[in-house]
């Protein structure tokens, strides 16, 4: 697709959308336009890699002379310069269209907590989008942009994705740069990124990742340590029974043995670990004195602005004023311990399977308990990068209700590619080679599907599986009436906003 | 010498030593002799490392039914086991003799802050040992043991290698556990190594550093990053002029320019760096809430037992209560920031050159500022924990009353063997291999030494320098009268403790 093509659907697309309160702020069409006019100018730039990709960042990462709000108005301030992460990805061919809706400074895995309003599940508005990088999950998951950046501290880059059927990419830390990006804890936060394939977000990653001697995380992309694992070999870990939380979610629980018996098809061995020590850090995170980061990132402001703040939020940061250096050091101390028993659990396996969450929540039970229902939330993804490990949140089915379930593969750091390379194989996606001479692609559903009665038409002449993949927002999705076994229907509904049918 | 004649020879000199508080708790005779005497009776034995070699631990490390007091008696307790490295020691067939004065709480760099008196410089009564590990630095240079063992987080390793003219070897952080240690700043505590020749300090340090799974630091040795500086091609780092500070002691510049001089004899080339980054990240230790680290380590003996601390020690550890977790990520965040501006500066030298002190002391001037003085002592040695590097303390001369002066070498992480043969070279010690067939070995000083006008007589005759060596401390030293030009003369003076004569 022509660079201003895609970017005319993706305005198309944003301003069809009326129920989400996905953008805080817009780039004007036609300033995105002309950097798209810009790109099919020069002929050269279509070797770029992210060549015509239409994109967001979560309002917490500044583009210049756009407001950064970071979901609080009284804190905006407009910068002259873009985030680091933003220039690398201009400079590959991506257009960047807007400013996206959060937890306000990133506190929260729920999405409720913005003066902007709360973001929705794209599957059920009454149920929410996760948090904190919100809109960034939404805007990818309704296919307004290819992808998106969010950033992720206790799991705001992979919960979103687990609710809105995306891929999540949580890298290592230090591998893109945080410069020009408000602070939640500074030595853990790492921008994320969300996509509806896998390969779309190493893709993004690889052209974002540029050493940066500005942020003291900062470090290079090295080749994955585990890009040996081959999906046939894998061993992947998963927690003992008892260290399994879902809320009582059934359906989750369900799903996410229904994952590990598909990665056991793929050949996988599944190696049984212990998820204390992982817990225990993950503990860590909100009833220890990390919280201070926060409050160490927006002090003067939120002294003076505590009334400015959504309370929740507020409540959270400025209670980290209780916490000392002594008690600071012991939690330094107590983390480092863990880690050090959470390393000899790795070279049992390549990477942990776990849920994203162990359940989610309508907006209604969050507003209940706003504080405790997020703390669930964050079961399975609080300790990542406290340990220095990289995570990438994957589709995995959905719930009879039609709301949809993720997990996460989580391995050491530097680990991106394997966990990509794994993703892709789970999600039956293709490798972007090109098409071979001879061969013309065609799109099916139903019965011709893998594993479907008429799949053999296909394969008996030679065809071979190229991708899964999902529709525009624009299909409707029917069984049709009056035909044994019933049949599945497709219907082009120009203007709808649906999220896709995918298979 | 038969490890039962060291241990009779280690004995005599602590028995004849009345002067110097050094030992808070000595092994009885009987029992290290019975040590020796097991080693003697396993010929096998004659292959460990450290095969009869005598040694003392700073009084802060554990050794199973000894107290440990850490230089403040009321805070004593009886461990059951030893510290790991002590462990890894006796393994390799060291001998202990006792645990030694310090700076309670390893707080301090001058050796005067202990219930257990105060060290002196073995060079003059009336100046300081240097700190914190005072007793461990003067045992060696009196030769009561063959080497000993320090802890430095600030310099506590360095400051007494100075002030004794011995070698201070602080190893990258981790390398030897610190399991069974009390902890001053957990995060940054190093055991330390002091010997008389560089090349002792290596061997105990490969016998030490084992990995240890219950210190979090703990990291293996692996082989040097720059064993490949041949001595002669080394690049070593001198701060710009403005930045050496020597506390108007003219005569320790004097000497530090004759170290630089030295080395540029021996074919290195001299680099300029800016040392401005380091000295911030120094300023950091103690106008800081790494202070705080000190304050978790004795917190509820601190609280309950003010009284009966050191008021200087008690003063510093118990003001860290004034910091708050977010002083502490505000600088953690500054030293990440100061780390990164450093390492630009790494790809340029080898090494740094650094006095290891910029003067030194006496006891009346200590007493007059206690913590002042100590400050300035820390000039050239507080950053080196916090930024992960390696650091040799080496002997570089005398001035003219008498007192000596040291240099120090400093690396990043890691590079101990290539600091050491760096230090061989510097101090023209041999490397250890046996003495060629038709070979004697002759001491020779005077008109004989490399460089004066007899040396040729040697040198004619196919003989090579193979050390120079110091003598036992039963000698004394003369000019000769009515000699031209003036003759030296060695008398040997059984049961006088002195330095030793070394040239």
């Amino acid at each position: 697709m022509k660079p201003t093509e895609a970017v005319r659907q993706a305005y198309a697309r944003i301003n069809a959308e009326t129920r989400q309160p996905i953008w805080i702020a817009k780039v004007p069409e036609d300033v995105a336009m002309s950097q798209a006019a810009a790109l099919e100018a020069h002929p050269e730039a279509a070797s770029k890699p992210l060549y015509g990709l239409t994109f967001a960042v979560k309002d917490n990462i500044d583009v210049a002379g756009m407001p950064t709000t970071a979901a609080c108005p009284a804190y905006a301030y407009t910068p002259d310069k873009n985030a680091h992460v933003v220039d690398q990805l201009q400079a590959a061919g991506a257009i960047l269209v807007g400013k996206t809706n959060m937890d306000q400074f990133a506190t929260g895995l729920v999405g409720t907590r913005s003066p902007y309003g709360a973001c929705s599940s794209v599957f059920n508005q009454d149920y929410i989008s996760g948090g904190s990088s919100s809109g960034s999950a939404v805007a990818v998951a309704l296919n307004q942009v290819d992808f998106s950046l969010g950033t992720d501290t206790a799991g705001s880059g992979r919960v979103p994705a687990g609710f809105n059927n995306l891929i999540g990419l949580k890298p290592t830390r230090g591998l893109i740069s945080a410069t020009g990006v408000v602070p939640a804890c500074r030595t853990l936060d790492c921008v994320s990124i969300f996509s509806r394939q896998a390969a779309t977000a190493l893709k993004v990653l690889q052209a974002a990742a540029k050493p940066d001697p500005t942020d003291f995380l900062s470090r290079p992309l090295v080749a994955s340590k585990g890009a040996a694992w081959p999906p046939t070999k894998l061993r992947l870990g998963i927690p003992k029974a008892s260290q399994l939380e879902f809320f009582g979610d059934t359906e989750a629980e369900k799903l996410y043995r229904a994952s590990i018996e598909r990665f056991t098809k793929l050949g996988a061995t599944i190696v049984e670990f212990d998820f204390a020590p992982f817990r225990q850090a993950a503990d860590l995170l909100y009833s220890g004195p990390w919280v201070a980061e926060r409050l160490a990132a927006i002090e003067a402001f939120a002294t003076a602005h505590e009334a400015d703040m959504n309370p929740v939020v507020a409540k959270i940061i400025l209670g980290a004023r209780k916490y000392t250096a002594v008690d600071t050091y012991r939690s330094i101390y107590r983390l480092a311990d863990l880690r050090t028993l959470t390393e000899t659990q790795w070279p049992h396996m390549d990477a942990m399977l776990l849920p994203t969450t162990g359940t989610t929540f309508t907006h209604a039970q969050v507003a209940e308990d706003p504080i405790g229902r997020n703390t669930q939330l964050g079961y399975y993804t609080n300790f990542v990068n406290l340990l220095d490990l990289s995570a990438l949140a994957i589709p995995a089915g959905f719930r009879p209700n039609g709301l949809p379930f993720g997990v996460t593969l989580i391995a050491p750091a530097m680990a991106e590619e394997s966990l990509t390379a794994t993703a892709q194989a789970f999600l039956n996606e293709p490798a972007a080679t090109p098409l071979p001479n001879g061969f013309v692609e065609v799109a099916v559903l139903g019965a011709h599907l893998t594993g479907m009665p008429l799949n053999h038409q296909l394969t008996s002449r030679g065809a071979y599986l190229r991708e899964t993949t999902r529709t525009s927002p624009e299909y409707r999705f029917y069984a049709l009436a009056n035909s044994t076994p019933p049949k599945p229907g497709l219907e082009f509904s120009p203007g709808m906003n649906g999220p896709g049918i995918q298979w």
